[in-house]
């Protein structure tokens, strides 16, 4: 393995982190997202979105945005805002995701999805609020003082979450369920990913790069972070889909193959795709290590990222 | 009535301004949204937006843009481009409550609905993908230099299209459903409106005076315009909608007010939603009458609002 395992106390460190994170950006969504005051009618969709956007949450893309503003040194309550907007967006997705015509999940982190807890339309309206409202959080004059600044996230939020971006890469994924493994290969698959979940992951380190401004090199070295550990993410997912059902309902890696769904883990293989998630991690590490000690957070994040896998 | 009926040459006026603005903002879609090249397998996304895009409409919302827009005196491109993004944010929100967890319609204006021309899936991600695209289009540079008035619009659009306005209207229209027509009363089902359909007509004048600026008189007649003519289009709609059931399928009036979905027409009866549209545009008139000539189009807008209903 490339990288070495983390010790105990650099595992704490990096949880203690999250948790702060986590913290700092629900009391911020809290304080952003509309409140039910009376039992009105539109109480209902302001409790789902509650509901979804409070439901858990690893709050991995809130760490990216803040660790990498640490690293430019900006200001940490204008990187809440954006940390707060990208979570708004990515639980948008998820919601949506969930719904019955998409992956039809009754589940997420072991409690009801959004239809299941409400109802279809209220978890559609939802989601749709969720990504107005990220605009509007991005918008305020509160998320930074200067307008060009502003418009340039909303502009970085947009191009990633839109047609070229998540959405496109959501309509990629749909598309090649039917498909047999033998024609989606690596390159393919990686492609996807870098539009389903890798335009959010490299935005996230993107937005603290509009909020501070960045050299040159900066940008080069975190735009290669992003882009390395979105990747790696992804593979680290679906390794532990596998092994997860495997643990769980007994079924062997092969048989999620079987069903169709082409994966780095049916394609390289539970440990193909891990040592290409250490690979990946490995090379984000080096991206950022000649930054200075502010890289530490993201170096621990993009090694805590290969630990989850196993 | 208080309105006097179009004369047939103001028809043809007025048809042959909304065929050219249908026009210039189909043109601007044509060029903005994004394109299938060759059959990938995000193309289908692509096609399902510019399949409900291009189904038709009156593009009213793009007339009030340009009508104010000409009013104020100011610059043709950029207003186009806005009415575009308008129009993107109008066909997200029919895209989505046409679904079957929404309204379930199969047909919107003779056609087939997006989810039912698609699927599903595509369409929500039709839906989604629209809804960001609006926020490009205005983000970027080409809509106006100056990057201030370019996150006003963006906050406009979120604030009106969002939990607050549009998306918070339906909810509540959902909500209402179930409701008797005896607990819905006109403030309520004029509040509704306000939220679901006007927000949006109202964010069309304002963002032309967004873009051209407007003197503290401009800007109150043009909200007073706007809230009217927004809220006498939903009950002439609401006429509309009883008076084509009568005469398509022999439904009396009263069969809507039976299926328990409380409208301007069920609450005033065909007559008195007419005369409160009448109204309501009547004043409308008299708001931006005083502002000149430039207000022609604007007061032959309203008057064909009213027309509609006979």
């Amino acid at each position: 393995m490339l990288i070495a395992q983390m010790e105990a106390d650099e595992i704490q460190e990096l949880e203690s982190y999250f948790d702060t994170i986590s913290q700092a950006v629900e009391g911020e969504l809290n304080m952003l997202l509309p409140q039910a005051e009376d039992e009105t009618d539109d109480s209902r969709l302001f409790e789902a979105m509650r509901y979804s956007i409070f439901a858990g949450g690893k709050r991995v893309r809130p760490v990216l945005v803040m660790a990498t503003n640490e690293l430019l040194k900006g200001k940490t309550p204008r990187a809440l805002r954006v940390a707060a907007a990208m979570e708004a967006l990515h639980t948008y997705s998820l919601i949506h995701d969930d719904l019955p015509c998409m992956d039809d999940d009754d589940l997420r982190r072991g409690k009801p999805t959004c239809h299941v807890q409400f109802d279809e339309a209220t978890a559609l309206l939802a989601g749709d609020a969720l990504l107005t409202e990220a605009f509007s959080i991005l918008g305020d004059r509160a998320t930074h003082p200067d307008s060009t600044v502003r418009i340039d996230l909303v502009n970085l939020f947009s191009r990633s979450a839109g047609a070229a971006g998540m959405v496109g890469g959501q309509m990629i994924d749909i598309a090649s369920e039917g498909k047999k493994i033998e024609d989606l290969d690596q390159g393919a698959l990686a492609r996807l990913q870098r539009k389903k979940t890798g335009a959010l992951f490299s935005a996230c380190c993107e937005a603290a790069m509009i909020l501070n401004g960045a050299s040159k090199e900066e940008h080069h070295r975190l735009t290669s972070y992003a882009r390395n550990i979105g990747l790696a993410f992804q593979m680290v997912d679906d390794v532990l889909d596998v092994v997860g059902n495997e643990e769980e309902m007994g079924k062997r890696a092969r048989s999620d193959a079987d069903s169709g769904k082409a994966t780095f883990a049916t394609l390289l293989g539970v440990e193909g795709a891990r040592m290409q998630a250490n690979f990946l991690c490995d090379q984000a590490i080096q991206f950022v290590r000649p930054l200075g000690k502010g890289s530490r957070t993201l170096e621990l994040l993009a090694r805590f990222i290969v630990a989850r896998g196993h």
